[in-house]
């Protein structure tokens, strides 16, 4: 019973790992059009979804991947950057993080959408050995809908590192073969 | 016949793209275990690739995409980083760039390859209006080889930003159809 | 009846600058004894404090002052720093920016408030001159305690930038006469 | 006899202290306007106190608070900060340190006083477990000046951060009660 | 007359270039054995000095050249650098800039000279074309000594940079055909 | 007969420590007229200059010296960097590195020669005790003549550091001696 009793407290809601970053793009962070460069941007997404994942397994955390992120129009000096991220689903040892980004200008008031992402962190104990994390338990329809595309976005990752078969990612393969 | 010209001036091998960028990893590159944070590496991965497609398209570039990334083994404190990076296939306005990228660890002598990658990039002028980038010529079989499988990834991109229906998408249809 | 409705849309309420910044703490942030330098906290505040004076203002925005700040514990290498600020008053032309900071150590679940604060802003037009910001509603019971505060904050502001005769400060003094 | 030595050598003049800083405002130092953001300034400030505080004490010291701090006009991109820092007063385990800034215009040769501030610092050993320090002995005129309003300064502290009533604050007191 | 008037403003002494710099040397300055990386000290020697060669020059300067530096003995994590510098000669439109470099242990309080360097400077006008400089009228016998020696100095910078030939070079010649 | 296999395994080829780092340079590498300051490429070439005798070495290894470093032309904003580096030679427990620098301006096309230099290096184990390094022989004509070059470069060196009377250089004393 104490163990049931231990199992639901390592159930976790994807608000537990809600976080919220605001950066202010300088400089350094642009090139010589005061655009914000990708990677400046993809360096604060980590931070951001390394202290999401953090949260949810109360673990030190590794970056393992980063899914195919799309910037959508260019962010300009002065602008003020929101990330928002949430772990979305557990797997045994890791979680996966979607970001949502938007830039704002202050100014004239304008708010645009930047990027989604999804990140994945592996959880390692003080000797970086991977340890099990939490289970998460989804709430809304949004988050359930997240939760489910996350079997087909990790099938995605295992065919693109070359650990599984095309012909294997049965979720993959549902999306393509249709008709 | 200034045409021919101008257009075969206009086509460029990926050698003329290669670039090579050395980093130390620092402190402030690592987390509470001493290993380098994945953020950062796209980071220093971007402005390598960056570099790599500016070389290609005389213009400056702007980060348009990075497709999935895998982080294959913990880089540490002190090791050297090397990320090559050349220039796979150029389409109207932007090209893709390959990366490479190993971490070594000097006092021990050991190598290893960290992951591979591919940034994709627009080509704009000093009002940042997109403008034509040079062809890519492969020329040798690796080459020839990433340039072709340059569709297929810029496919997986378009469905994946949602610019595509994965039925359309040909290429990858084959892949995940076969048998 | 424009004016009325110009002046309505002049009126802001302090959730509408609620702004929320995450930092990890990183080596270079840290002294030889790896706890968080005093002044590089000072710098995050002044950047979340910053972003939320923007918002109200919808102006370019400078640094007037910072009130009196103690840190009430260490906190460490890898903490993650949570930094919620919002407006409290707008006064003709600045703004006063109430700043509430914790530090969360991760692994062992542990939060606790660092410190609080207040920065005030004046906002500028593209040429730097000073420039009218909107009024300030405040909501809630707290919001309206926050806002009555900030004349008595305010008077020691001017008395201690040697702009006030300590005499003059009435609300001050009603602090320290009494009995 | 050895005691009485012992106890000599450990009263230290204000000029033992006494730290110089100059830096160059760099781009990421900066807003869109280019003008240096307050909070870098303060981070300088704390770096160039700490200094001053641990030449005192021949300590790692920390930063405990900062007292308000009003910022009089821009200070621009290009312009050199000097920082001159020099302990007033010691306590117990703690200093406080009297901060000069001035911002320097060098193709026009202005320079102008940027702000005076208080920082207060307490000394720890390697555990991080405060310990006592020197006395100060001031000299000049300035310096017992300085010396004797540190004690106003410290009840200011103490009942903004809630530690003592205001009517405990006695110097305070006669400050605003007088007349 | 009016010239004569001039001419003698614009003579300046060494004090009136003089300039201190105290850094502290955080995690990122060092190597994996803690100790600072002598390109970061460069880094720091290079500021130093260009706010020298500026104060005397008016005007805003461009590194051109680095004398031979070396490096005595490590410089610790934590160690407090002070850096001093002064010009010792003017040219048409260049300075010779001397720096004095010490490192601080303060827990233990030892101090200890780490490196003097000269760096040369020369003034540009905002279209980055050189432009005269004030002369220098060094007033200690030391002053005088380091003025005296900067023509030596500079010899050695031309030999160096293959602008003179060595046989050109009296006061280098001098010092290496005696006996 | 162990002994000689293990001596040869000691001798490297300066390819072997051939080492290329490219980097962009950003706005806080630059003066307020857009060039790179010279102490932030002295950075730059040190650590590319550390990678390249650690290779050579497999050791830890400490910047003991740089030669005198003449700037060419201003490098700008935007710019990429090209630093080339590789071991020219090896004493007992040191190894002098030579640098080329280039500046390429992207958009226009032009690459130019900005600079080249010496850094030496002293290796050290964990406690920084210096240790013997690998033999190098220089294979092409030109590592040839660097590596017969590096004698006198070290004579100046020690002359320099006043470390060895002008006499006794007997290789830099011809230099200037002849005829």
């Amino acid at each position: 019973m104490s163990n049931l009793a231990a199992m639901s407290l390592n159930v976790k809601s994807p608000k537990e790992s809600f976080t919220v970053m605001n950066e202010l793009v300088l400089p350094n962070d642009t090139n010589t059009l005061n655009n914000l460069m990708g990677g400046r941007l993809l360096h604060w997404m980590d931070i951001a979804a390394a202290i999401s994942a953090q949260k949810h397994c109360n673990r030190i955390v590794v970056t393992a991947s980063v899914d195919n992120v799309s910037f959508k129009q260019p962010i300009k000096l002065g602008d003020v950057i929101t990330i928002e991220a949430k772990v979305t689903r557990a797997f045994n040892t890791s979680v996966e993080v979607r970001l949502d980004v938007w830039a704002e200008n202050i100014p004239s008031g304008t708010r645009a959408k930047s990027n989604e992402a999804y990140y994945t962190f592996v959880a390692v104990d003080q000797s970086a050995r991977t340890i099990p994390v939490p289970e998460l338990k989804p709430e809304t329809p949004e988050e359930i809908e997240l939760y489910e595309g996350a079997l087909r976005r990790r099938q995605l990752r295992l065919v693109l590192a070359g650990k599984m078969q095309p012909n294997d990612a049965l979720e993959l393969k549902a999306l393509f073969a249709k008709n």
